[in-house]
């Protein structure tokens, strides 16, 4: 297995995991955990390979992403409830699974020969759209425009930061590690010590 | 007209309806039932042709859908008002729809070439997206979702029996029949007799 | 540049324009506006590429656009506080958008050879999917399903009457020009003067 493919395969795990986890949150049957836990776990894969038009879907492909996301529901439904807090592990868990989408997404556009500048998008659709999906359809709070807190510019600069690191012809570890690690520490220093970029609020609240 | 056509058909057409009667709660004019009957009409057959990357989508290759979600929205804008419970009857006629779609999903996944489980993914797609963008666009609570009730389980036991039938060589009229049934008695049961599968709720409300 | 190529782009910069007035609404920061203006700005173009199977996309073949949407997310950012109400803001540009996008949707649908019904409805989805995605991800209440004003209608109505002038051999610039100026012109009126479709009101509330 490559080391795109298993990138890929962990960032489906790790999103299915925090789709299971809001699944729990809204009291779902063993069967509403396994969807929330496909839609979040394939949901940005699948958005990225639409708009590449690469055929087939990766899940279509090689049905086993199924087989996995079926498994974390299984787990999560058997044992969140040893978890304390599982909106703390939720956003932890969801932190982590952004960098190594960031980094399967612009690996898949580098791949198939795309631009900088799509290759870094597409790193950013890959990491955001499946928990976008997941909050949107449970009508949670969407995590991509939580007021203040790195998520999309986490993700966007470490997409950017692997990106660069391609273009300097690092090998491929570099360039995915790179994209974790940046995205994954901008996002957990966002959450721990409240980093974040200068927010709008120059106007008064009238509209 | 193939069976399979005639399935697409009447899914079409009956989502259609429910997407009316979203319509009629949302008191929208007649072009706004229009919009609401395409988009549930047509969206879960959309998701799936875009996903299994048939070309063209099937309501671009004959628009004669379009007429059919346009002809049930004229209907339910000049009727509705005859109908003693219309929130009753959308959740009978989506029940009734989801069966028909089910058998529409896996028929049209098994008729390219796909493998059973994309068969079964390709029945829950078509049956569940429709209702679920209503749902999501009217921010009604979607039905997919709703607390202990039998729905995207339903379309997966009625997608896996129909799978199972064509698996036994059974003849189409079977394959899509047994879709259907059992889809819609599982799903008329949960609404009609609470039918169900244990939910999640093992943890104390802190997360 | 072709007449289409920059109605395509004067309808992306519009809406992007929107999506980073929303964003301002929600206190984001830079790349959070950036995002939402991408988002509102290409996404009712993506779903129509997407819908008609062309390839590539038109911001993948040409990320010009994306450079666009981010100049937008800028200039709001900086300078949202001038404005005395963003929203009324937000409701004339959004129906301006609306035009444009109505005009090219209908363009590169005739220009791909798709028959009438199909180019109307991609002038309604280009023009309305953007707004609608803006909206669902943000939780406002979308301006598609507002009751009692025209939009999907609006935009209905200018799709046919572009559709028709094309019907009649008239040049390109009649027929993008009819379709903006009666979009336009009936959104237009409906927010300043009230113009509306009767909407369905004939049932006692009790559903």
């Amino acid at each position: 297995m490559s080391l795109l493919t298993f990138l890929d395969y962990a960032a489906v795990l790790i999103f299915a995991l925090t789709g299971s986890l809001v699944a729990s949150r809204a009291q779902l049957d063993l069967v509403g955990f396994a969807f929330l836990a496909a839609l979040t776990g394939i949901g940005g894969g699948t958005v990225r390979d639409v708009l590449l038009d690469r055929n087939p879907i990766f899940w279509i492909e090689q049905p086993t992403y199924l087989a996995l996301t079926s498994a974390a529901a299984l787990l999560v439904f058997f044992t969140a409830h040893l978890v304390e807090s599982r909106y703390r592990l939720l956003l932890w868990l969801d932190a982590l699974a952004l960098g190594v989408a960031v980094a399967a997404g612009i690996g898949v556009a580098l791949a198939v020969g795309q631009p900088a500048i799509i290759a870094i998008l597409m790193g950013i659709v890959t990491a955001s759209m499946g928990g976008l999906l997941r909050d949107v359809v449970c009508n949670e709070v969407p995590l991509v425009l939580k007021q203040g807190e790195l998520y999309v510019s986490a993700a966007f600069a470490g997409a950017s930061a692997g990106v660069l690191a391609d273009y300097l012809d690092m090998p491929n570890t570099i360039v995915f590690g790179t994209a974790i690690v940046v995205t994954v520490i901008l996002r957990a220093g966002s959450m721990r010590f409240g980093w974040r970029l200068p927010i709008y609020k120059n106007a008064p609240p009238k509209m």
